[in-house]
């Protein structure tokens, strides 16, 4: 059995591949590398179990032709695709990044799926779809809409994939992510404090006034949790929210706790306003109650996904 | 002032570019010709105040570029969105052509409307977004999970429409189109039917069995609740379903009334299932309460939208 891993060079991806050479599978990683790193996969066991490629899945002819001819040689039966942008100001910037790189991926392997008759696809969709509501944030919700352009296009790929079910997929999964934090950190905001900390480790300025609050869970819960939903639900198509079964800690918190380990004499310095950036949604409650009737809670809340995340993204960063 | 209507060659744009020249604005349409018609468009009056351009609007420099010339000398102070593709089977079978004309049109118009500073925006989206649900389709309900490529486009466009919204857009407006009869009409059940007792008039094959129930709006009705909505809606981004009262006719009542007008002694022979297609809807409730609350109501209950276009459509099609 082969299992294609798009973005799977990426911080999730390459826990992801990990776990899928461990129970003995060929794995196809397509990255186009522009966060995702050769050598996060080059410690991987058995290397000749993993065939990675340099690939633009927005480019949908090259993308049919590096799918139908690994699939041609080791026949793929589930496709993870976990390939975006990440840059969410970015994409606010320049709608074209979000377009590219969060929708015609999805476009691309859903036309490869089809072409070469591949039935199964897991998403990594993110709670950016919801967009701003003072309601819990449960998967019934609506109306659905986002305020940047990278939870536009995660909807716009939901939505594709919702049609692609009826016609020729034959299960997918939509995991909503919450924010994930663990390593190898590429980007987000605990690496941005201790890079910025090594920098200036006398003071921390925090983009807005610390009071935007979100849930965090660690990259290991984030994996364990899409493998349950991939074995327990057993809908055609299958929706879920992921993460703590918390409200989540501030920005604040996160700024005090990356201080504590990495600079405790630093002053922290506030901005302005609620939010860290156009796009950014200051502040919600994310349900789970789904994910946990399916039989699956986190251990670790927020809080703890944090503090775990911030001592190994400070190691990471000391090697 | 100037109003730049997208698709404004087709079955309803007509009618709202020529609303916009009763007011006395300037109006710059923008089509691609693949089901509007020039023809539409050349009775109009006064013709001095229009303009008539062929685009393809997924295209998205010469879209830019043709905005960005017309606004120059006649500044653009609203877009209604109104081009997409129409052929929903067509999108289910080459995902391709949503991705281009019901999508990427909206994008290359977001664009177009950031870089020149236009700031109002109404879109025709459609009931399509919503997908199969058992529930009645309010605008609050999710999850939104689209059955055809069409409906995931349309959700698409919503999806990048609102993230414009929070970052360059002032205003905009997403009508959630039910099904829409009248003249002049380029497609549909009804031409359909009417096109095929002309060839055959003893006997009419419908697909399906008959039983698909949808709710059927009269354009003049659409164009009524379009231009209430953009008057009285207070939002920066408001969505509305719009739709008849009630929870529409069957497929087979509208064989019944084109045969009884068009070929009265036609026998009509239903197909199996109950759907036309892979991607159609066999029946939905539609709530247009938040309408109501606005305080519009159509006039016409379905069977009398489709009673009045069936007589207008056969009068077309004889003409």
């Amino acid at each position: 059995m082969s299992t294609l891993v798009a973005g799977g060079a990426g911080f999730i991806g390459k826990s992801l591949v990990q776990h899928f050479l461990d129970q003995g599978e060929k794995v196809l990683v397509l990255d186009n590398f522009c966060r995702g790193k050769r050598e996060f996969l080059a410690s991987l066991a058995p290397q000749k179990a993993l065939t990675v490629l340099d690939c633009d899945l927005a480019q949908t002819e090259h993308t049919l032709r590096l799918v139908g001819d690994y699939h041609g040689k080791n026949p793929i039966s589930a496709v993870w695709h976990l390939a975006a942008n990440s840059d969410i100001p970015a994409g606010i910037a320049d709608a074209s990044v979000d377009l590219r790189d969060t929708f015609l991926t999805t476009y691309s392997l859903l036309l490869a799926m089809k072409t070469h008759g591949i039935k199964r696809l897991a998403f990594a969709s993110s709670s950016a779809i919801y967009g701003e509501h003072q309601q819990t944030l449960h998967e019934n919700l609506g109306p659905l809409l986002p305020i940047s352009n990278y939870g536009a296009m995660k909807l716009a790929s939901e939505a594709a994939i919702s049609a692609a079910v009826e016609s020729h997929l034959e299960r997918a999964y939509l995991f909503r992510f919450p924010n994930v934090v663990g390593i190898p950190a590429t980007h987000g905001v605990i690496v941005d404090f201790v890079r910025k900390l090594k920098a200036t480790p006398q003071s921390l300025a925090v983009l807005g006034n610390g009071t935007q609050q979100k849930a965090y869970l660690h990259v290991s819960e984030l994996l364990a949790a899409m493998l349950f939903i991939a074995d327990k639900a057993a809908d055609r198509l299958n929706c879920y929210n992921i993460g703590p079964a918390d409200d989540g800690v501030s920005v604040r918190t996160i700024a005090e706790t990356v201080c504590a380990r990495v600079s405790p004499q630093a002053q922290i310095v506030f901005g302005q306003g609620d939010r860290g950036w156009v796009g950014d949604v200051p502040r919600f409650r994310y349900s789970v109650d789904k994910l946990a009737a399916l039989g699956w809670q986190p251990k670790l809340s927020s809080a703890q996904a944090i503090a775990r995340a911030v001592d190994e993204i400070a190691s990471q960063e000391d090697a």
